[in-house]
């Protein structure tokens, strides 16, 4: 047997959303055991987190700096799941010091800063992952690999609405929503609301399904929840390099939808439609042939994609969902910590894009809606 | 027994889609009986269509000049169903009789053209209808009357998706299908493929749906299919005039689609969910409550929205389709030729209000994608 | 261009749901003029369905005894919309007056009266039709004959829902709902309520669908709406001839649904599911395969089925419904009228098959729950 | 902090379908760790199991006596994962040493057997587990609660499908499928298949949702599968036993079918509709409202059903699945272990009850479709 990896947390304190999800991703398939953490700020949620996953409180740390120092050598990896602004300088800190981190998305503040930890994790040969969870859901790999294969043909135009409500369910009269105050104060989510919290999620997806560069932007950004600074909506078109197009609609204020992940790709062969609320469905139409429901794992699965049966866990009609997505973004990641070799999960590149798909976004809607390079 | 209506038809022969369907709309209900016919420049299939109707051949002309020098004085109404490019001097000549119109869209090629049968109408005190089947559907009236209800609060954003594969079954190595040909062709259709043939019916319904006007557009047009000369799919984003947003996707080669008219309507109380492929269902979402899901007709509807239900023919779960939305714009119109009186059905206000929206998003595009007003 | 048929109509009022249903089913596709009617035993009913149709007053009739005395020799059929316990009398009437008869279903009251109606049909050589409505869906037509075309392999098991839950919307501390209330009472409707009303339908369907005669029945009936003496709900197992079995599940106490009849053919090779509510497509699953969705008038469906797509009037994606599928039954009626020979739409052994299945499905409850032969 | 609970595994080695699952489940939450195991009696498969996940050589055990032998003292508890026919005498010597038992279902090869389980559980005051997963799904335990909280009125009718096509992936004509080839043997799974295999989860949700007892059952069995000597269908009529009723099929070889679990429950005053592949939601309709959708830890969740959101982890929108329906019975189970209080999940009275229910069902079919008391 292998030795076990170890990993450390910081941020991601109980009652948050994604820093269970890092936990649960990683027990899910047994990857690593966290013998470290620096949950919070906040003394006793830090305590109670450490309790409540049974971290020994020798390891728990009031910062991640202090974390850092006295784990360094004794970790695997590092998660970090704290707020945006300061993704830039942990990660920075964790890879100096030669530890391989999965850090929370948007990887920075700025373009320069996320080509930077590219850079630096490339200089020390570093794996540095970026958990665009969709993409480990197995019908989106499936989706993708058909593309690569020809299957729906040239990829002609792509629509895709990534739209939530949840800003519609905040009493904009009163202070903010606990969880999801920071996501609109420019000051700890940096100049961009919506985009650079969902618009990055459908930014990848865009890139990662259809195997194409995009080239420019035109966005039309804007704040509808009464009082909000940042952009709380926007409708995005987009340019691919080859000539297809894309079609974005990222929202927060869209009330009543939860997480309203939609993906229609159009080839001159065929499309492809995805519904991140029914996920472990594809569609694949043809123009003469009846439409086809391919399902997650199932008997015929295995020969067309690989990628998409890979470390599935449970018969088809037995449904995954979003845990498992990221468990499987964990186990690429940890299989390239062990295996030091390139594996099939989100990174540098990815966190590099999508920060420039924010601020050619940003960049295009400041100029009345030009079109605006990546 | 109020006296039958007697009505002619221009275009429309047999194998053709919409003149049959004018056909059967109006018998549905037994509104009008058909009196005389120039259903074709083609003798044979001008006659044949003829027979297959049962239309004595005494009424039966070789073209509209003639048909309206025989027949004004006795039919009630004329409807048009000929390519776009003769729908303006047609339902002019019959205006100028003293004749009411129910012209296919695009009402006209230009805008002025659209502008000028609007006046005449009003001056010659004529109904003129022209039938965005969509807005017949019970659900879609129902979408309109909430909304205007306040059920949603204040409108911020639509997400309208009018994707079609239509061109994606025509083999365009060789000569057009003979249906679709004229749609590809300029000097028939006019200067716009896409945009015209679908992209009104989705403009009208912003405007029908929301009660709100269009202030201006941003088009991206493009001609995916090889050997096209005019747009078959085109991404535009929309701006109310008081705040409001939508985004309008319409596509000719969205390879697979059979008629994917999807909307969404986000107002800042509530969101409302339209899929014309499941037309007898409005889905309404609220931030705190469960999704509702509507159903044409059910006993509930009547106290909910009048035009919703009137006319209906058959109980919730027996559904009505696109032929009857057809009818029912038909209902309306022929209560308007019969009263004299102002009905729910869209006439030359929506003519000319699609027609600025296709020289808008022509315009717009032109400039490389520039706000252009409406 | 042929003679134009002509039929007089009995029963089916104003306000009735059946009757216009008729009415607009014929007139859809132009197939009849109705020349004649005894709509209503209340004489302004009568008049007023007359006015509203625009029957002439010399043609409209106190009873049907009048109209078929006066009418004989000018009608070529004639439409039976009556209730059940008139359904006999009034067909046999007809018949030995030579005239063709559609007579609403179930047929009659006894197993004897329905095939006692065949068999003068035949030795008259009368077209009878008995309209089981599912049966002119396109879809269902399809799934037929993919059945006959072994596309499912050996046929194993059926599993039929008829659910609705009309008998919960009326309030029955009240005097009955009037379009209803002759359905609970034993004299008007017969010994039956639910399976008499939907229960053939649904039988109709599993013999129609599978080519497969059933064998016996085995029957567990209730009465669940307070104060209903016939039964309102049915839970029904069945044995087909060669092996095949089926569960039948019918009711109208279901409360909430609207006309949830749902259908799946489960085959040794593939199975095909079915929703009325959707009833445009339909899925094919098989074993080592993404389930097909089947789509209406689809390009690729007059290859398979030309039953399906013979006289459609729509592309696919552009609905059609209820009324269309009616008109489909009256399309080849009318066509056996004018040519006397055989065509698709369910007729005398239907009829007769249906009433066994009445009886049976009574039997067996009466016995206990014993297996029943039809 | 609590003191971390231990426990032992028999049967579930690499590679078989719920041995993972329960692992899985456990490690979701951080509720235990897996300490010792005798995974298989395959010796290379049994250590192969044990690297993977990483599980100390020194308590790998080559039976289940040795290691209860070897372990009692230092388990918490011990989950029993063998084929059928040992389930009984593994959970019977480990309640008899004083452990807390996790066993699959079904319990027992006998009612006998299950109920000498339950009373010596009780009598050694000792948790007994039986994992009928779905009820671990939050939409279900919703469902339950709110038919008890009479909204739904009084029930009346529960149609249940439970249909997968798992044996028409079977390749009959060579050796079975090892992963089911023991389902089949009388010897390895007990005199049923269908029924003892997934009919009893049928069984017990139709318990579990209405709150009420099943009286007796009337069962049609075939065996469809070539070959096949125990039944892998089943149309099964119950009888609950204050006059509701339900209909069950069950089916092993429903021909393309996934894991196709559809629940309706109708009540007088409302119906409740549950699929298991869409298990995120819940349908309810009433007669005069439009059906709503429910959502699995929607904001108003909370209010309505505190079962239902008890451990639920992530949002709505991002979709929970089976091993999380999994887990949530092992967080109640572990609550139970850990304080000795009854606590929410399936147990000794489950285990019997569905016993009970397969021993019926045989007896029903046997007597050509008697009714039989359970």
């Amino acid at each position: 047997m292998e030795k076990r990896l170890k990993y450390a947390m910081v941020g991601g304190a109980k009652g948050s959303f994604i820093g269970p999800v890092h936990r649960m991703a990683v027990r899910m398939d047994n990857l690593a055991d966290l013998v470290a953490g620096a949950f919070s700020r906040d003394a006793k949620k830090n305590a109670d987190t450490a309790a409540e996953i049974g971290l020994d409180a020798g390891h728990l740390y009031s910062d991640w700096r202090t974390l850092l120092a006295a784990e360094k050598g004794h970790i695997d990896f590092l998660a970090v799941c704290t707020p945006n602004d300061s993704h830039y300088e942990i990660a920075k800190a964790a890879l100096e010091l030669g530890i391989d981190v999965m850090c929370e998305k948007p990887l920075s503040m700025t373009v320069a800063e996320a080509e930077e930890l590219g850079r630096l994790a490339k200089r020390k040969r570093r794996v540095l992952g970026v958990p665009f969870s969709y993409s480990g859901m197995p019908m989106l790999k499936f989706a993708r690999d058909l593309v690569a294969q020809g299957e729906i043909g040239k990829v002609c135009k792509v629509v895709l609405e990534y739209s939530q409500g949840s800003f519609r369910k905040i009493d904009l009269t009163k202070p903010l929503d606990v969880r999801n105050a920071w996501k609109m104060d420019p000051k700890r989510s940096g100049p961009s609301c919506a985009v650079a919290d969902i618009g990055v999620h459908a930014f990848h997806m865009l890139e990662y399904v259809t195997g194409l560069e995009v080239k420019e932007v035109l966005a039309d950004l804007s704040s509808f929840a009464p009082g909000n600074r940042l952009e709380d909506d926007a409708s995005i078109l987009v340019h691919f390099k080859r000539g297809a197009k894309a079609f974005l609609n990222v929202s927060k204020v869209a009330t009543g939808e939860e997480n309203g992940l939609r993906l229609r790709v159009y080839g001159d062969k065929a499309s492809l439609f995805w519904n991140q609320e029914a996920n472990n469905y594809l569609e694949v139409k043809k123009p003469f042939e009846p439409t086809r429901v391919y399902s997650r794992k199932a008997p015929y699965m295995a020969a067309l994609s690989e990628a998409s049966v890979r470390g599935q866990r449970i018969p088809a009609g037995h449904h995954e969902g979003f845990i498992e997505a990221f468990a499987n973004i964990y186990d690429e990641f940890c299989a390239a910590v062990r295996t030091r070799r390139e594996r099939d999960f989100p990174g540098a590149r990815e966190g590099v894009r999508t920060m420039r798909f924010v601020e050619a976004a940003l960049a295009s809607h400041k100029a009345g809606g030009a079109w605006t390079k990546i």
